[in-house]
């Protein structure tokens, strides 16, 4: 592993260290004792290194107190509706997708480009609740679900979009472990992952929205403190001009191989074959049509990546990308032919959050210190559109203290923006998501509100105890398993629309 | 924490130091990724702590590989009921209940006795399936079920027993760390835990075994690693003789405390009461009884302390213990009385568990050595009765390689029992029980069978989407609230039975 990564993989040493001066006799009480360590872990852990990153965020204390307004934590907030109610935004909508760029909309918030956000950034959460990653399953890798079932699955269903497409990138990417690997032989694939989806919005949404929305949801799987080896490699060009973007990520966006059963084709190829037959069946029934490019971490470069494609290759598409806790991903070049392409770009960056100043900031483990190298890639790699600016201390229901996990989890993002009114303005008291959300895969609430950390799980990791009082791995229904043919199926059932 | 600890605590460390080198986006992610890394820290570690401790066990490598015989792992085997059928053993019970002492039964090891020991087994695990370790649940450190639905949940009914009390102990005693406490204010108890159960066999399960079975199954939570500062102490008399006990564990047994909910009586007082009620209530119904108490780690140390309780108290009631992964509990007196007292204990202990050679070997973490304090306690504390020997190379299902957890755990145990046949014979083909159970709480299983490593877990940690779409802890059942009461209501069901 290369000598700087970035401090995230500290922390858990620190933690591990404060975390196992016990053991009890079953693993789950231990379990249950290593989680309120890791907390303590990290408390202490924070003090030594928040002044380092100059985060501005107070070590945990009683601080968090000042925040215990039992109104916040009140029982009756159980019985509130998650969702705001749904406007009709038609005639607003290519301000709401950035035709005039977002700055006149971010501060203060403007609440229907705040419930459009938010809907968008659940497209890419789906990505990650829906993967299975056991490394014993035959399916490592690929979506539990179907394409028609995944919205269902996942309480999305009320959005109004309707997936058509998975997309399966290839895992024997040379970029440093960064998908998921089934650790058996006889694997639904040895060569891919499932990396996002293509959707679009349904008739009723349509009305709503003003126009057919297609979406593009990236996952994004890739260890930050990984990418950074990659980062030192030279940029790749794209497109005929000067534009260069970030080796691995155009690596994971563009491999494909002829002896490999989901990735004939790349990425980038089975997005832009679906997009476009999308495009031209409903611009074919004279619909306005609109392109919108969502994902996380990793997931929002590659949605700069699909959006450049998609602009070069559909003139006239207006094409927007929302991304959420993105890193830079290309050249001075690559951001003004973005721009010149017309594409619309709105980065959602947590302040806490390390990712989005990468490359930049890292951690050099020999040396115990913090290396800027800003100067050596800073001016190389540059951020791309409008920024929605959003600060973990602006919500009541986070944890202080220093927790790279947390300050980047999705989850965390999309409670801030639910929450945001305004650069400075206090945490919008009507905010209606379910704050319990933000603690599926980490521990970022505050005590008061009594959820476990990381309590998105499946019961007994997906064994079932079958009719003979044995504990097995049920069989994936035969319409779960991923097919390449599954867009043949798709084909059919828009020439039947017709 | 005390200078030395056992070499437990030390592994931890060493996993977490080799499972960091990343941070994934989702930490559900990250778990499945350190879950394997652990794997090859315990692989690495196992190589230079066996030879340390002698335990001739391999390092784990291709030796597994020897045992791929596929048809292990079949999945025909799925089909396959998990229980033996029951015999009518009613001629031969006081000999399976040890009477002529277990001697003569261990090996081979009869099959009667076997079923035996794992139906009185898998009452020790219940006390570990069922409980609330959730430290913030307001039940944490109680049984989430109620005594009338315990072995209902657990797919425990068809053993013919029932739950008649629920065994409260101390959480304050002052043996370090030693039960679960919540971290809410206010909580169902802030000074008991729940730390077993009264059972008693069913009128046909007494027509098949051949008496009236009272059962009392002890939970153990103690982290054995701090049991060393403990058994340092002296040790405390028990009865009038010169028996004496370690004083951890008298201490949890006979705690208690006018003030609290659960503990106006000590564990001793509430197990004694109600085993003197059953007594009482069948004998006068002129049928013959027994008294079974069992327990694994802590568990078997508390069964010792009550066998010899119930022995003083109520003579010419058969009593024994059949106890998993015990420690040595108390002085040659102590084990002279209860071999007077004619108490019959069947001690399960597997060759490479760590626990039972306690007190005695412990890992110095300062000198980075093995202490051997043999001689200053083992002629002190002292083993009682029988010995049924396991070893962990016996299984053809089970990882070599250096895994004190995995030794220790429970289901571990009940997995060998099942599959053993005698000293040096070969696992058991026929044997039934389901195998994916030793991996409950641990990582025992072999890679081929492919089952994921400490899989018993609840679906989204117990939370609970609501009609609102929100996740919160679903309220507990009234009836399944610990109630003090409970005994007044056995009792009034005693009646009616008359």
């Amino acid at each position: 592993m290369a000598l700087s990564t970035m401090i995230h993989t500290n922390l858990p040493t620190a933690l591990c260290g404060g975390a196992v001066n016990r053991i009890s006799v079953i693993s789950a009480h231990q379990q249950a004792f290593v989680d309120s360590k890791l907390n303590r872990g990290a408390r202490r852990l924070a003090e030594s290194l928040t002044s380092l990153l100059h985060l501005n965020i107070e070590p945990p204390s009683r601080k968090n107190l000042e925040y215990s307004n039992p109104d916040l934590f009140a029982e009756e907030k159980h019985n509130t509706p998650t969702t705001s109610p749904k406007e009709m935004i038609a005639e607003k909508w290519r301000h709401l997708h950035g035709s005039t760029d977002w700055g006149s909309l971010l501060d203060p918030l403007h609440p229907w480009l705040r419930r459009e956000i938010v809907k968008y950034g659940e497209f890419a959460q789906a990505t990650y609740d829906a993967l299975d990653f056991d490394s014993f399953s035959e399916y490592c890798g690929s979506c539990r679900y179907n394409r028609n079932k995944l919205f269902e699955k996942l309480g999305l269903s009320e959005n109004g979009y309707r997936v058509t497409k998975y997309i399966y990138a290839m895992s024997t990417i040379d970029m440093p472990r960064w998908l998921e690997r089934s650790r058996l032989m006889d694997t639904w694939s040895k060569d891919s992952n499932w990396m996002g989806y293509v959707a679009v919005s349904d008739d009723e949404e349509t009305r709503r929205i003003g126009r057919r929305d297609i979406v593009v949801a990236w996952r994004g799987t890739v260890a930050p403190s990984e990418w950074y080896e990659d980062f030192q490699r030279n940029l790749e060009p794209i497109g005929i001009g000067d534009a260069k973007v970030e080796h691995g990520f155009l690596n994971i966006y563009t491999s494909k191989n002829k002896s490999t059963r989901y990735n004939k084709s790349s990425a980038s190829e089975q997005v832009m074959k679906e997009v476009t037959t999308l495009v031209q069946f409903y611009r074919g029934q004279g619909e306005e049509v609109s392109l919108t490019i969502t994902g996380h971490s990793l997931g929002g470069a590659l949605a700069l990546l699909s959006a450049y494609e998609a602009a070069v290759n559909l003139p006239g598409v207006p094409v927007s990308v929302i991304s959420f806790g993105a890193p830079r991903v290309g050249n001075n070049a690559f951001r003004d032919e973005l721009c010149d392409l017309g594409v619309k770009t709105l980065r959602v960056v947590v302040k806490q959050d390390l990712v989005p100043r990468m490359p930049g900031i890292v951690f050099n483990e020999s040396l115990q210190r913090f290396d800027d190298i800003t100067g050596t890639l800073e001016w190389v790699y540059t951020h791309v559109g409008d920024e929605l600016r959003l600060d973990v201390s602006s919500s009541p229901y986070l944890k202080r203290g220093f927790n790279p996990m947390g300050f980047h989890s999705l989850e965390t993002y999309l409670h801030l923006v639910d929450g945001f009114h305004g650069a400075g303005s206090a945490f919008r008291s009507d905010a209606r998501r379910d704050v319990t959300l933000v603690n599926k895969a980490c521990d970022m609430l505050v005590d008061e509100l009594r959820i476990p950390q990381c309590w998105y799980q499946l019961a007994h990791k997906g064994l079932v105890c079958n009719e003979h009082g044995r504990w097995v791995k049920p069989r994936r229904e035969p319409e779960d398993i991923p097919s390449p043919i599954g867009d043949q199926a798709h084909k059919h059932s828009l020439r039947i629309q017709i």
